[in-house]
């Protein structure tokens, strides 16, 4: 298989940590594809038109893309049912966890975006105030999950999230504002998936 | 159940027509939603943290989000394995397909906030251009997908997507590039799951 990707892509860290817990890191080849939303990448955009990673091309030449494509994919190889769960409760509880994690990236990235690529007398303090309170909210509302218990894709995701927002948001305070949350990343950030996929520094 | 929607989001109405088709539509309550990605709702914060439509209330009090969660939900409670096929080839297929579809969503949405919203000297062209070639591959891209055989979640997607393309760039001109396309759509449009949920016009 070959994985597009970015170092510093939450949801290309969400393939690899599932693709390490599974034991098929050493399938999968890795591609580092440099990304802009305004600059485009012709190499990209000829296996996924959308431009974004991780975009996986398969053993079969299929490609395959958004991340929670590719990481059930990647789940169905190692047998399935694993940390996607099987129909009922704890499946729709991961999914839902997933979709708040990502959704949250969404936001984040949003806010990046505005604040590091757009020429600075076109940056708009309310989008960016919007995004943030979307991001907050999640955050907020994740400090009431249930996070322990099998792991699946719902925890991975939010493990990933929690990385991006350090990266780009170190001064965001989210610790201080949900000290469970905070606890239990502290040890999640610790398992050999999570650490051998740690992004680099800006 | 409990369904915050809108009635022009092409993502709530993908939830629309999948429970259109599974005879669920008498057990959903709408709740119809007002969204501005600048003001925020404190009434749908308190359900859905990320300020998104659909946000789905089950009859267990359980909210879920986003729309492919929620999709996947509904073919659940009709059985299951109907729009969102069991593991193989032919759910990876129609969930590429609902990535595809949902992708190119963000990025006309993108397009319309940036258009619509944004204040004009914040308007930055290199964004809507960015957006737009992203939308503007992923139909080129779908004018080679097989659409026929089996209805699933990845043809409502892309049906969803088009209506909404309608609604918002009615100069698209994409018929005029996708001919394939547009004579699958122009059959698709008509399916009564179609026809009940068309958005309204501006």
């Amino acid at each position: 298989m070959k994985l597009r990707y970015s170092p510093r892509s939450p949801f290309a860290r969400k393939v690899l940590v599932v693709a390490y817990i599974h034991g098929l890191t050493n399938r999968i080849e890795l591609v580092a594809t440099p990304l802009s939303p305004v600059a485009g990448n012709d190499e990209l955009a000829r296996e996924n038109p959308l431009m974004k990673v991780p975009s996986l091309v398969t053993d079969d030449g299929e490609v395959l893309f958004d991340s929670p494509v590719i990481c059930e994919y990647l789940d169905a190889l190692a047998g399935g049912d694993k940390l996607f769960p099987p129909p009922g409760p704890g499946r729709l509880r991961a999914l839902r966890q997933q979709a708040l994690a990502d959704g949250i990236l969404d936001a984040i990235i949003l806010c990046a975006y505005e604040l590091s690529q757009r020429p600075a007398d076109k940056r708009w303090p309310a989008w960016i105030e919007g995004q943030m309170r979307k991001a907050h909210q999640g955050l907020a509302a994740i400090e009431r999950e249930e996070m322990s218990g099998a792991l699946t894709i719902g925890p991975i995701a939010t493990g990933c999230m929690l990385g991006y927002l350090d990266l780009r948001f170190p001064d965001d305070g989210w610790r201080r504002r949900h000290p469970r949350l905070a606890a239990w990343y502290e040890a999640f950030q610790q398992r050999p998936s999570m650490a051998a996929t740690k992004p680099p520094a800006d």
